[in-house]
């Protein structure tokens, strides 16, 4: 942490500082510069110490150079986390595509439809049992109903399942029915259900929340972590911004920098972070060609009869085209689409 | 809801669409332009219709037209929502001011401050006992013991008391001990959370997300008002934007939006909304000036021992002025401000 | 300037550090933290440093502590810039309003808003001859034939003139028939404009970019500073955010930002920050709360005939309600309307 | 056009719309919803009708369904635009790399890496002679001196020039040196430069503006194309968010959207999009994964001593490494970089 004294603070209130620093048991290691005098804080700082300097007198700006996050960062793991999801591996250099319907409707459209994805390569399935929904009065998922839906079909297929669980209340339940649990954007500060899911031994995937920056997610999937759950995948799924063509604004570059900063796999969602169908395919290549260790897509039978955003879903034929780009592409930067049900 | 038409879709498309119409039962009005068809749906619409069109050959856009909140509307009750919280009303003219410490820490700071803020004509006192923080690291509030020392602080002022509940299973525990329940910015999208306190019969402070549209929050005061609970009241807190100097940005506009498209109250908190303790006086002024119910101020006896959020809290000192201040241009425009707890 | 170094580096690279900094003729100022080292940097920097050492091995971050601007801020000119307009001062502590249409249309249309708007207290008269349109198919002003009309308005109600200038060009004809040039937010950073307008001795009203951020701002203030010009007056009109009901979001906090960080006047424009006319009213309030120095208000005689901007513009009616309502607000705070034109 | 009445709006005030219509030549089209009623507009429509009609009574929002951009759509034009910027085709199947500094500094500079660039592929050669700086005390360029460096390297190499131009003025020498011009992301929006560079017939590259949605992008390209100049190449190169990590956030949706609306090439500028080197390759393989027509990449011999941007310039070393891997992605989407000098 670094002290930044105003231009025009005196002896007075440097010394003051020091001895505020002392009697936290730090020490100041003072530096003048033409400009500016400022303090280097040697020893081990902690959360509060940065409001309670910013307010002493003569102080400008106080600079915290520790990053805030420890268990999801490079410096204290530096090879990459490899994450289980059945038999399938996120992080482990292969591609991991997760597919399916973003609402559990009926049997037969999971069934159908896990099928499907299964055969055009998807190695998880997905499906929403519990809805968030911006509105009250639209459809918010069959709950429980759902998740047997989802069971029967891994039953059908193999491929291992992911839905999202949206209250602490309903943890034990979901991670009874399914292979990992997913966190949505809405949820990825809801604190309560981070420490829930970090006591679960289930892998989790983390959405980015839509105005979050990459160091308030890591902090996020920081409350997973410290828990003693180290299963977590982070998934960028677009950002909010002033820009209205697209439902959010994929931040691709946060795929490189996740990577540069913390050994946790990332995978990115197209679907909901463009919202619009027709540019989820190239949104997909776009993140596989930046790095990501997998994709999320949302597949329906019939798009325009879904329940719930069929704007942004492939149909079967679609999401085979996708699969057969996204494997071109990969083979060029020596990558290939995993293959984890495969022996079913 | 209004279909627009590609411009060069034909007859054939046109046909489909209103044919799709009238199999949902509704009908479908054509309006043909220079350069675009336009359909116009007549009927009682559903929240699924819109992707539906819009996934249809020749559609190029679909175009809702009612607003998707209802109770929380003008239109559904034109009159002022006027919210009592023991004996205070918020939205019946006077300023209500709510004030008090970021983080209840211990009974004598508690006390001291309800007291202060008292004193200083602040008319509920607040206090968080359960704290959302960014890092796992930070302090995240005293629990229940923290309501207790609430409650005592109630007992010793006579303030109604309003505090934070971060997840569905809190809230009876929560508002058992307090008068006002508090949704936080982060949790303005945490659904489940909106029903719980939609089905309690206190009244709720619900804030606005730090990326939540004001269509966004009206919706989630819909889920409130929904479950049976009329009691609401809305919360402006700043909102993220690319401007880093202030922690949000108030978006001090969304006070006469809300006034002029719903019937709740709605207050401003400057605190949250600027993250400095010097722009907490200028922005609550401007935040009257343009018409907010009430105020949110945070307080705390020794800013710069706080375990949180000590940056944006006032001393009790300036606390007094900013409400001399308040005072002066409430009265300049023919308000005062509320006196609930005067009767102690 | 403060060089970060990673947790992974070691004396080599402090030592190349170092040793690149002496070259330059500076210093380095190590200490030694548990989880970084830093070194300070001691010396007159420049520019290209900051770039030049975070290329270095070893270095994960460079922060800047000294202010970039020099001449815009309060450690260069503690006490506050007034600005003279005519006869007019602003930042002299009288509330000084800016009122007239949008756009420059006809000799009547301007000569009687003038008069309205002088005789509701305004004490500048403002109307765009050059417009800067979002698209090209809309009306682009009047062009010099607009300056002979905004002329004529001062000759016959005494106000003085203040219009936008667009280009380089076009400095000395604007110049030479108004008493201030307006430099609009889209030409923030067209710093060969700000060179231009920096060598005429006329103040200079400056907005803000709508995605600038206050330092931005204050740096394109600095470049009309440095070519000699310090009349210069800062116009916060809002900035591009993710809400979409208002045009822009006003950002009223930074008028007393601007009032910390610099010495010169900032005023507010609620019709642009809005883009709706019946928030102007409480926006104007806000910002007359808040610490602006003035106001600029879009009036225009039939609002609903205007050719540029009439959703945002006040009728003469709701002008003088306006100014009413400001003037009742001003004398809570201490202060008054200018009337710099009184004498006519 | 749509004219949406409020719920509370009676015969008098849609009747009064309706001849306020056809005063001015158009026709209006009533449909009554359950909700709403609303009134196609029919006829020739003109851009201030909009605020004309939403400041009527009754009147709750006008809705504008025609693209505000003609000459720009793909409704105007179906077929891809093709670019030819000397030997080398912009949008015509093949990726166009543009490669070279920042800014212009010394001839040896300036020739080798044009040098450098060529020989690993590179097509066009870029360089800044105007400078465009947010703080006045940067560097700001070598002016004309710059640009006779500029077509220096051209002599030498073959590679046709683009460089910046920031002022009316300069077109017609800017003109004169290199075979493109380019409007940066801060004039995106300065409309007499850009009907400046619209009267030339050199092909203009514009850069989307910071702060600028899609559809002010094409309105901006469409100011060029009415002054009768085809030839414009859009650039994505970031905008800006609340996310600080990176310098700008790359809107690589962009790309796909553009290709959808409008008939024009766009490349992308990993370089400014995310400003830091290290993340140029990674968002250059999505641009080029999304569709890009092409990329603008700076490299620079020794970027630690870059008078400008160093931190986001690749050594010759890494713009080879860049240049192998995109052309192992182009040829797994059937795809190769155009090699427009080949023949020197």
């Amino acid at each position: 942490m670094i002290v930044v004294m105003n231009a025009d603070s005196g002896d007075k209130e440097i010394a003051r500082v020091i001895s505020r620093l002392e009697e936290k048991g730090l020490q100041g290691h003072l530096s003048r510069g033409m400009e500016r005098t400022v303090i280097g804080v040697v020893g081990q700082t902690f959360p509060e110490l940065r409001d309670m300097l910013e307010l002493m007198p003569g102080v400008e700006e106080v600079i915290p150079i520790s990053k805030p996050y420890k268990l999801s960062g490079r410096e204290f793991q530096p090879q990459d986390s490899r994450i289980k999801v059945g038999e399938v591996t996120i992080g482990g250099g292969d591609l991991v595509v997760i597919a399916g319907p973003c609402a559990v409707e009926t049997e037969r459209q999971v069934v159908d439809t896990a099928q499907a994805v299964k055969a055009a390569g998807a190695s998880i399935f997905r499906g929403g049992a519990f809805k968030p929904s911006t509105s009250p009065y639209h459809f918010r998922g069959l709950g429980e109903e759902g998740l047997k839906i989802l069971a029967q079909a891994r039953e059908e297929t193999g491929l291992p399942i992911i839905t999202e669980v949206l209250t602490p209340q309903d943890v034990e339940l979901v991670a009874r029915y399914t292979d990992m649990l997913q966190v949505g954007a809405r949820n990825m500060q809801n604190f309560v259900l981070l420490d829930e899911v970090g006591k679960t031994r289930k892998p989790v995937l983390l959405k980015r929340g839509m105005s979050a920056t990459i160091q308030e997610w890591l902090l996020s999937a920081e409350y997973i972590l410290s828990q003693g759950n180290r299963q977590v995948v982070l998934c960028e799924r677009g950002i909010r911004t002033f820009e209205t063509y697209t439902r959010n604004t994929m931040d691709i570059s946060a795929i490189p920098i996740i990577e540069k900063l913390s050994h946790l796999p990332v995978i990115a969602d197209p679907s909901h972070g463009t919202g619009k169908w027709y540019l989820v395919t190239p949104l997909a290549l776009a993140a596989v060609a930046a790095g990501a260790d997998g994709l999320m897509i949302e597949v329906h039978p019939t798009p325009d009869f879904a329940l719930k955003d069929g704007v942004q879903s492939l149909t079967f034929e679609n999401f085979e085209q996708l699969m057969s780009q996204v494997s071109a592409l990969a083979s060029s930067v020596g990558r290939r689409i995993a293959t984890g049900a495969a022996k079913m």
